[in-house]
């Protein structure tokens, strides 16, 4: 907090807290309410968006004007635009988090001590979750209903760039709440645009039970780097995909083009390949030329140019950032070690894969690397909530407290110890 | 980070990196280790503790002296001291956590997707666990021997009253290691007294995965406050036992004495008796001059002054305080609701309890009370890592990411999805 407020940071912080309060007495309620309650709040959500969807399409076209206006890039613009069908997903997405099993209620132990205590572990809701996250608005519609399903209230942060489809989208939801056992107030849009609303977010110990950032590497490492509530890190993905000695090559060529190529803008998308220099030897010049062909920007070591002079060189720096964008740094190490350090040294532990036929050295990969998802023979694209077969997905953490990779609905859940006797005390 | 920095923190923050860099090079190595191997290190340590019991008495006699010195109270004096018996107390705990069941490498689901992919979540070690605590100087080999079976590295962190004790027990149990599989980096301390060593810790993101802090309300204030690394908060308990119009009355004494008295300086120690008044027109009185005759100082509200004239009138700040001494708040309440009231606005989601043979308030209160443990006729003092029966306890969350309640072996760990194809890419 700087010492000096500005009339502006005050009324912030008192946003912040005011909203969060509600949030917390809503998440009170809605801790205990059945499965069927939650559901029916969720459908009814799905319904009212779309019926309501004029009114949503209105106040992004106001958000689209004025980034226009702005000098937004178009890529941005595009994820900030909603259509119909867009609006179509985010009710439908709704509508499947309604028919996944509710965690919460579910006993996960349950044992009995020789002095007859009956001591129950019991899945309950986190409480209330912070969301801090950039441009899509359609995070507002899926994160509202992960944490409602889940008993949790939430507390949202939009960029500032969506702030009326934001708002829009969360009157929609709360109006669509009433009549329904689900308080409005479990759903909280903060309006203020500043960046001190961000930060009285990062500091409500004892209002918010976690915060998670879904966004660039800057908006995570800004949460990262000054929340003292606790954080449940997403997202940055530096992820590789290392070509074994033994690699088929048909395998491993597919395997490398899906990881980058199949969607690059994503996390787990593969930043950096890395070929062993047998495997090199003999395919590592057609690769780079499929690669080059697809308009991917080479980034290479000295042994890589030899075989794409075309590449520009890569250096430490290159390796140690996601582009997700047609850049790929590559690599040609003389084994598996020179593999594993390289991935030790600029891997986020995010996603990270072999392609080998030797048994041997997939162990090593898979128990040496020390990442949230680690894949022999198969593409880093799959992490993720729905192709782990979750049903859902509010963001996949690379931090090893509380979940790891992709999360799901009970990684937004708790538990408590349920303790029964009948007169028990401690000698 | 202050803007102008002395030599000394420049020294500090060197300190905390280069034990950090040391200890993360370690848990590479111990998070492969075998069981076995991870077993035959703690007997080891445990045999070379008592063997070298000398040096550490001797060390532990030099921060005794200078805490007379320094006019130390008696208290912390006690807790400070070291003894043959207290060492051999460390020895066999390092014993027991040896023989108890190791979490890295459990496999906690496995399952198959439509395209064929294998998926395991296996637990692996967490990594680098920090730990900062005051005076006892048995939590230097406790705390190793925990993080050591779960296949972490450790980063300790002890009160300057205690530097000698600390110092010398981790220099025997580094000396232990010597010849075992366990390379003796893996235990580390942080030596400067300043303030500043803290404050790097709290910060070091990417050097630790997780901070651990031991101690009072304050140290766990300022640890919460203003860490940035994951955080998991322990002990803090304002705990409550609440007695129903329908309690048995012995078995309502039984409890409330034990839960104030049986140890009053531990977090699950009860702080604030609340008493249904229809309870309290009966057995106030009498339970009262119990709590009186064991030296209990009473703070009581306006009704229950009227049944210990004695009391002190109680107000919120004491409803707030965590005494863990002979001192208690009572509260008169006129049911349920307002007793549920008193634990939302005062507790601290530690330990709560309801003596009532109405099944139907036990149920509500074990389901709307938020807290690690939430207890129906049996006392508060049974959170705890032993009395729930995980054969060790490396503290108490009282938050509800990762860790809730007593934390075990398992708490000290992370999962890792292994995913198994046979050439998979994404559509």
């Amino acid at each position: 907090m700087s010492e000096i407020q500005t009339k502006n940071e005050v009324r912030t912080e008192s946003e912040v807290r005011a909203k969060a309060l509600l949030a917390r007495k809503a998440a009170a309620v809605l801790a205990r309410l059945a499965t069927e309650r939650k559901n029916e709040a969720l459908l009814r959500m799905a319904d009212v968006l779309v019926r309501r969807q004029d009114e949503i399409l209105a106040a992004n076209e106001r958000d689209l004007e004025r980034g226009r206006r702005q000098g937004m890039p178009n890529g941005l613009l595009d994820r900030l635009m909603l259509n119909p069908s867009r609006i179509a997903g985010m009710a439908e997405g709704l509508r499947e988090v309604a028919a996944l099993p509710d965690p919460v209620g579910d006993v996960l132990e349950i044992f009995r001590r020789p002095n007859g205590l009956e001591i129950a572990k019991v899945r309950v809701p986190l409480g209330v979750i912070g969301i801090i996250f950039e441009a899509r608005p359609n995070v507002t519609a899926d994160a509202s209903g992960l944490c409602l399903k889940t008993g949790n209230a939430v507390l949202l942060r939009g960029s500032s760039s969506a702030l009326e489809s934001n708002r829009s989208i969360v009157a929609v939801l709360r109006d669509a709440l009433a009549g329904t056992a689900v308080p409005a107030d479990a759903i909280q849009l903060v309006e203020d645009p500043g960046r001190g609303a961000v930060d009285d977010m990062l500091k409500a110990n004892g209002l918010l039970d976690v915060l998670i950032p879904r966004g660039g590497a800057s908006l995570i490492r800004t949460v990262v780097e000054n929340a003292t509530v606790p954080v449940i890190e997403t997202g940055a993905g530096v992820c590789h995909t290392y070509l074994d000695a033994s690699a088929r090559p048909d395998m491993a060529e597919a395997i490398a083009l899906n990881a980058k190529l199949s969607r690059p803008s994503v996390c787990n998308a593969m930043e950096t390949l890395l070929v062993h220099r047998e495997f090199a030897e003999g395919h590592l010049a057609g690769l780079l030329g499929k690669f080059r062909d697809a308009g991917v920007e080479l980034r290479g070591c000295d042994r890589t140019r030899r075989f794409a002079p075309w590449a520009k060189p890569a250096a430490d720096e290159d390796y140690a950032t996601e582009y997700n964008d047609l850049i790929l740094n590559v690599r040609v190490v003389d084994g598996l070690d020179e593999a594993l350090d390289h991935i030790r040294r600029f891997g986020t532990m995010h996603s990270e894969c072999i392609v080998t036929e030797s048994a041997e050295n997939a162990e090593r990969f898979l128990r040496e690397v020390d990442a949230a998802a680690v894949y022999h023979n198969a593409s880093t694209r799959f992490t993720d909530g729905f192709e782990f077969g979750f049903g859902a997905e509010i963001g996949i953490s690379t931090q090893k407290l509380h979940a790891r990779g992709p999360m799901g609905l009970p990684e937004l859940t708790s538990y408590k110890y349920i303790v029964r006797g009948n007169g028990q005390i401690r000698r």
